[in-house]
């Protein structure tokens, strides 16, 4: 069996132009980065003769089993082409640290892939190192400020503005900045995140425009002076920099498929920390120029589709007109209880206890009124026993369940999936918004917590408490919330799998972004800044006098 | 009178497929970012029917009232295609973190620029970006392993790599990392260099191919074990990993001027750290496929010159057929003692006093063996008189003068630089080796000290001469020697302007470039972290609807 690499290598690609020219855009409404790489110029063109469907995938709490949700939306979208829906892929761009922790990119895999997948999961077109350098020059401003007049007297020990690296590197996670004298800075602890988990990295994702990325970051909360009151970056005059350096970066980014299907990949928050999309400007560009839009959330549909339903479908002024939910029986059965090393046999028992945590997200999905389906990425071990359990239970809600094959198959193997999605996307529906913003965080928190995770209660810390309290007071109340959670479990607890009732949820301590416009809300201690294992990917790479590289995916 | 900035933007282009067009260069030599950059793939195409002539661009000291040598530079490159001497220039590229620091570009200026400016001196083609992640990513490797099994023993507190960033931040320049507890990795000491300083980038400039960096790599030495071992990255295992990541950034860079003169910048080290020259596959490139290449060293010719003929030639194998020495009258009254403010006015006493400098620089380059001539970059206020007295002096030693008005006339400023450039690179010439290999690095520490700055002797403190003994030792005492001092004087003391005679030469402490082949020898505190002003050039910049940027340059 040949490897995602092996497969991607072999691909003929086509130029990117003609790609460009497929869906409508000329030489000149894209910027060449390399034949098969292109950025998309702002403003994005407009095809008033599509359909602008939209398509959301989304999964169930991802496991060490595997789901395969890119691999699924990447045949989709062949999939759709090949039946003359005219379709464009959106979804997010990958942080390239991990590639260097943990082999695997994020770019779908067998024949449902993105390339050139190389590219695509190292530099690319230099989006995540724009970010890296506009929020670390952005620290530098912050810390120069302090040790110079500082007017605004901002608190040395109060700032949370911290810096980022697209490397996985556990040795920055807390360190003591300004050492080495007077002239050196102001001494002060601080940290870095990785660039996936900056407040910058949200903000290019839920931009409608440059401008409205200037005014977002401009309203950056960077700390708090000696009284505690906030300090934004228009206040201290660096949003202009700041944004010039993200100027290119705020533009989408064209690829293709296997199958030269048009891909639109353009940001990539973490799911947790931040919201878990593509950016705003992909999905539209895509929705601009294509009948349908398939595009995907972060991690499980509690974390990821929540969050693209309650934050990003207020920045982009579009309900998905579809969703598909993406689960494997393996997936399933590891959720029952059943041993990884297990999965390879028919698990009946546990496949019907693991159905919990699939039926929870379908009727959360369904509350929200968008009409689904369920699609089984295929593995050669499932049984035909273990397919009509699922469509058993499924068909009891009222949901459809697809086998979908795109990795052995590409595009071949999701053509009922795809026609599912097109049958759904023209079915009626109404949208039933989760919370409205004038409700007040607290409130917000109980309602996804209770009615989306089935939690029976919530619980604030004392500092949350007392965030909630200093939050109303700073006019911060009318932003959506985004939960920072465990993507394993509905709870706060990664080893809580299935479907846990009864439960309080924990909420620790309220982070403002209020650039990205949105408020965290920290369950649990959330890793910003991975750390690299016993013997990273990186020691078994190898790159040869033609560039060959091999242990890379 | 018109900015740099807008006397760029008003520039036409011509698309870098034409440009590449008209020295040899199909599409399939090319990889294209955008309409007016290009990165040309490897292996380098070569045109055997060219002359291959190199002229190398150097100047006095550096002072406070501008030198103009890059102009020169481009406004020679122009001249000599407006004389049709096929001409491509090769260049370093500019750090982006000074560009927020102080007001200023790295692009030439007036009427003889290199464009697209705005793009080269911000994220260009992701070089100091790819560098910047592939030093730190060998950083989180590298403290990954002391804090895993550690076999090879690297002791924490005798680690020599450091993090870099693309950003003036003082704040990084000492710190501690590692902080916050067991699973944080191991407590220690470090700093954080600014990208142009490191050792990666001299590594990327002097590399022959991409197998030559991958040596490269894994010669670095990142520390030393507990019984003082020096190790390296290949004992790690991590050179392909950082190769990987530098696959890209090691292709040359084509731009143009605004008078379309084929332009190849490419690499950007530091000229007291490092060696302060453009790549040696950008000279490569261009003298490959030009009649005349034209390019610069760093700083003056007693830094930038002396290294680029001690240790770029020796990679390079190409010594240049001519040289250019750039002054202003304005620079050389400053070096004989005119204040500033002074420069606008005729200074003759200081002028014959400052001269000093000129004439030891041409002594030096003499020396050599390479025919020169001294180029007088034109200011309005300049004398006639001023001009009679460089001409007659230079004349005693046997050189010509010529003015050259590259600022505001471009190439047609330039021409009788051109003219005079052509002649000499058709002189019959005789190279003079500085220093031998095999010479010990004291003896080629005094050689350059004493031969090159005027030196009467040179001192070494305790840790450089316990240094001398152990690199004897690692038998590291065949490379090249690369002096970290001031560019503002021929001695360690910025302070001392002019041609000081009589003085000792200092040298503090040696580190190990093993991977770009050469021992520093610092000399002086040498800044690798450049700071932010009080007033940072990030707060007075601005970027409209349409992207228009103002207040960079």
């Amino acid at each position: 069996m040949l490897t995602d690499i092996e497969i991607a290598d072999q691909a003929t690609m086509e130029p990117i132009a003609k790609i460009a020219e497929k869906i409508g855009l000329s030489e000149d409404d894209i910027e060449q980065y390399g034949k098969y790489k292109a950025k998309l110029n702002l403003p994005l063109k407009k095809n008033d003769n599509k359909k602008h469907k939209l398509v959301l995938v989304t999964s169930i709490n991802p496991t060490p089993a595997g789901e395969g949700k890119s691999t699924v939306l990447v045949g989709l979208g062949d999939a759709l082409n090949k039946l003359n829906h005219q379709t464009i892929i959106a979804m997010r761009e990958p942080s390239m640290g991990p590639v260097f922790g943990i082999k695997g990119g994020a770019t779908g895999g067998g024949y449902s892939q993105v390339v050139p997948m190389e590219d695509i999961n190292l530099h690319f077109t230099g989006d995540l190192h724009a970010l890296t350098s506009a929020n670390n020059t952005l620290a530098a401003l912050v810390d120069n400020y302090i040790m110079r007049d500082n007017e605004l007297g901002l608190d040395p020990r109060r700032i949370i503005w911290k810096r980022v690296e697209d490397v996985n590197d556990r040795a920055l996670r807390n360190v003591v900045t300004g050492l080495g004298g007077v002239m050196q800075g102001i001494p002060r602890e601080t940290g870095f995140d990785i660039t996936a988990a900056s407040e910058l990295m949200a903000i290019l994702c839920l931009s409608t425009d440059l401008m409205d990325l200037k005014r977002r970051v401009g309203r950056i909360v960077v700390g708090y002076t000696h009284d505690k009151v906030p300090v934004t970056v228009s206040q201290l005059g660096f949003e202009d920099a700041i944004t010039i350096l993200l100027k290119d970066a705020i533009k989408p980014n064209l690829v293709q498929t296997l199958d030269h299907t048009p891909t639109i990949i353009h940001g990539g928050p973490f799911a947790n920390i931040a919201h878990g999309c593509n950016s705003v400007l992909a999905t539209q560009a895509a929705m601009n120029l294509a009948d349908y839009t398939v595009t995907e959330s972060g991690f499980g549909a509690d974390l990821g589709a929540e969050k693209f339903l309650d934050i990003k479908r207020r920045v982009l002024g579009k309900t998905p007109d579809a969703m598909v939910i993406v689960a494997t029986v393996r997936a399933l059965e590891y959720n029952g209880g059943a041993e990884l090393a297990a999965l390879k046999n028919e698990n009946l028992p546990e496949l019907k206890k693991g159905m919990a945590n699939l039926n929870r997200h379908i009727k959360n999905m369904q509350r929200f009124g968008i009409p689904l389906v369920v699609a089984i990425n295929h593995f050669v071990t499932d049984t035909d026993a273990e397919i009509k359990m699922i469509e058993d239970n499924c068909r009891a809600l009222g949901v459809n369940v697809v086998i979908a094959d795109a990795w052995a198959k590409g595009g071949d193997g999701t053509l009922d999936l795809a026609k599912e999605v097109v049958k759904l996307a023209d079915q009626p529906s109404e949208f039933h918004e989760l919370y409205t913003l004038d409700q007040t965080p607290e409130e917000k928190i109980r309602t996804i917590a209770t009615q989306v995770y089935g939690a029976k209660d919530v619980s604030f810390s004392n500092k949350a408490k007392k965030q909630l309290r200093q939050f109303t007071e700073f006019g911060w109340n009318d932003l959506p919330v985004c939960i920072a959670k465990t993507q394993y479990s509905f709870t706060d607890d990664k080893n809580q799998l299935g479907a846990p009732e009864g439960f309080t949820f924990h909420i620790r301590e309220l982070v403002p972004k209020l650039g990205a416009g949105f408020i965290v809300a920290l369950a649990g201690n959330m890793m910003t800044m991975p750390g690299l294992g016993k013997t990273p990917a990186a020691v078994n790479m190898t790159i040869d006098e033609n560039g060959t590289i091999k242990g890379l995916f």
